[in-house]
């Protein structure tokens, strides 16, 4: 065990996990009593009976998020379960209250079927003004976050769309310091899983959300057998069927190497090593790559270096241009929270990308900041929150 | 609006509810992070993955129980729902806080379907290590709560126990005072919701769980249709036929006049005014009373002092002898917690009521301790921690 690993289970062992709850004010007296809880409570639990919006105005609902899981894909550790995933969901919790001064609270679902879940969130959704979807396995993440979208509070599996939103701010940044338009690039995403489909889709459908400037010329997905084109009938009836509307326009086939060869980005959700830097000498010059792979990248840093990589970003902390998802989901949810959104839309995820990107001076080692920086959330936050307000004008 | 009303809604207006979430330590810099998050939380992840168990050592499981509703019987306003329950359920939350060390979290269910309940209960669990179960209507309460009791940690409906506890505590105190044997006692428990299903269960099981000198002669029940007993045909089939088993020895038939005539005690979870002062006077020598109807209980504190009851208590905190759960429930789940008891049993429920009993030197004014002070929930915690101890033995 590394001395991380010990080190952490030691600090969770010391506080029985990571988070508690807090008194908004203290109670300790007779009037307190009564004014948090019988009789007083009464007056404010009819207030809420008569409109349950007022529950923004008096309850924990206007800064209280549910962070799910099923336990189904938990880091890269896979189907751990609903035990396994708790340290993690807490963490999470931790990260929302950390970062962006959202209460936030894990709930550990004992089973995997899609429809349950979809029941249950709905069910106990009153409590909480967002739901953060989290680590649940692909396909069902998308079915399940479908099916909860018009819950009238925001639902967002941060394992797709906040990894999509901090890679999209990388790459906006990495643009400008390679010189590239991004609608002049080709780009391939390598895992076709719950992060890899909302890459591409972020990317493919910008120009329909108010950003033409940031839709590639060219998207191309691989899965493990390869390019997802036409030519794959394996995927006739599986989410990655609707790829083909906005992926592969030449319709290419073959392997990974076939489809790096002539683009300028490298997306990698996939398995530490697959991409070779011979692959990468077949990119466009100045060649970007965010390369995710959790421990292990698609291309180690020493690899990345020695074939030059322009740009390069991994999901690690100890390389430069970490690829965080803890740059959005706190200022996403904060935002969503204060303009009382009822859903997180692609146009929200378009704008936290820019305003996330719009918090550096890029440089080939910083297309990202740093999530210590508090004004990265308030900027998240401010620019989700203000496309809801364009909309209501 | 009364000012306390108004007041209370400003309160909650002004916190935007009672409660938040906690950081157990500062997450402030990437090696925190690394430890809270990943990659440290992953060998955490894997510990509780290969033993659930061990979420009672590594995850806040060992501190955090869940306040559950369906807003079906909330307070003295009745079936309000989910949203009308949550400033109750969040004030709960914050009294297990104040009150007991606990960690509680509000969960308001959109659904009012005990098997619903029950599922969604058993689904939510691995993140909680009790639950507590709150303003859920009867019979379904019992349903709810019964199907629970193996789902291995703590499931406690405290409308039912926290109440007959802390009754149970004031009634042995109040023999004290008045020179009563309780095995002499006729009560009489006018109301057979889930208040008094559990006061009746509690008093005439205590003999079978180690408490035989708290075991009443004779208990009488009434609904709004008057005595329970072999006569009334209406409550076949119902849970109120389980009462022909331990109550009513005498068959007596008849309304709350005639239940109420040759008893000691009256316990009222019924409706405000219903005993007259004429009953009381038909109740033995040095009658004791506690009227918990809410906000005003069966009998006035005028009409109380007037009938010369003996020991009068109510659920109001401007009166003497509240009979107030918050002496109970906080410290029952942080004894039941510490102790890693599976059920709350009937010999901790009764414990728990010897030890609150022990908190005071019983007077007529003083039948039980103020919830201020706060040895009080360190006795009731130790006491069902104890139980435990003894069962491992």
């Amino acid at each position: 065990m590394t001395n991380l690993n010990q080190e952490s289970l030691e600090l969770h062992k010391k506080y029985k996990g990571k988070i508690g709850i807090s008194l908004a004010f203290e109670i300790n007296d007779k009037k307190s009593l009564s004014l948090a809880y019988t009789p007083g409570v009464a007056e404010v639990s009819r207030v809420l009976a008569a409109d349950k919006e007022n529950a923004y105005e008096y309850s924990i609902k206007s800064h209280t998020v549910a962070v799910v899981s099923d336990g189904s894909a938990v880091l890269g550790l896979g189907n751990i379960g609903p035990y396994g995933a708790l340290p993690v969901m807490e963490g999470k919790a931790a990260l929302f209250k950390a970062f962006g001064g959202v209460d936030a609270f894990p709930i550990c679902l004992d089973t995997q079927n899609p429809d349950e879940i979809i029941d249950i969130v709905k069910k106990i959704s009153p409590t909480f003004g967002g739901i953060n979807l989290e680590d649940i396995k692909a396909p069902y993440c998308f079915k399940i976050e479908d099916a909860l979208q018009d819950l009238g509070i925001p639902v967002f599996h941060d394992d797709q769309h906040g990894t999509a939103i901090v890679v999209l701010a990388a790459i906006v940044n990495a643009a400008k310091v390679t010189g590239k338009a991004m609608n002049d690039m080709n780009i391939i995403i390598n895992g076709a899983g719950a992060a890899g489909t909302a890459i591409a889709k972020i990317l493919a459908f910008a120009d329909k959300n108010k950003h033409p400037e940031m839709k590639p010329k060219n998207i191309i997905m691989c899965d493990s057998k390869g390019i997802i084109g036409k030519h794959r009938e394996d995927i006739i009836g599986m989410y990655k069927e609707d790829f083909l509307e906005f992926t592969n326009i030449d319709n290419l086939e073959g392997g990974l190497a076939e489809a790096v060869a002539g683009t300028d980005v490298f997306i990698g959700v996939s398995k530490a090593d697959l991409l070779t830097p011979e692959m990468v000498a077949t990119m466009k010059s100045n060649p970007i790559v965010f390369a995710m792979a959790n421990p292990n990248p698609e291309i180690s840093y020493e690899n990345a270096q020695k074939a030059k990589i322009a740009v390069f970003g991994t999901g690690r902390s100890d390389y430069p241009n970490q690829i965080n998802n803890v740059l959005a989901f706190p200022g996403i949810f904060r935002g969503a929270l204060r303009a009382r959104a009822p859903q997180i839309t692609m146009e929200m995820k378009l704008a936290a990308a820019v305003a996330l990107a719009g918090c550096v001076e890029p440089s080939a080692d910083r297309v990202l900041p740093d999530p210590f920086e508090k004004s990265v959330h308030n900027k998240v936050a401010d620019a989700v929150a203000d496309c809801m307000k364009e909309r209501l004008i």
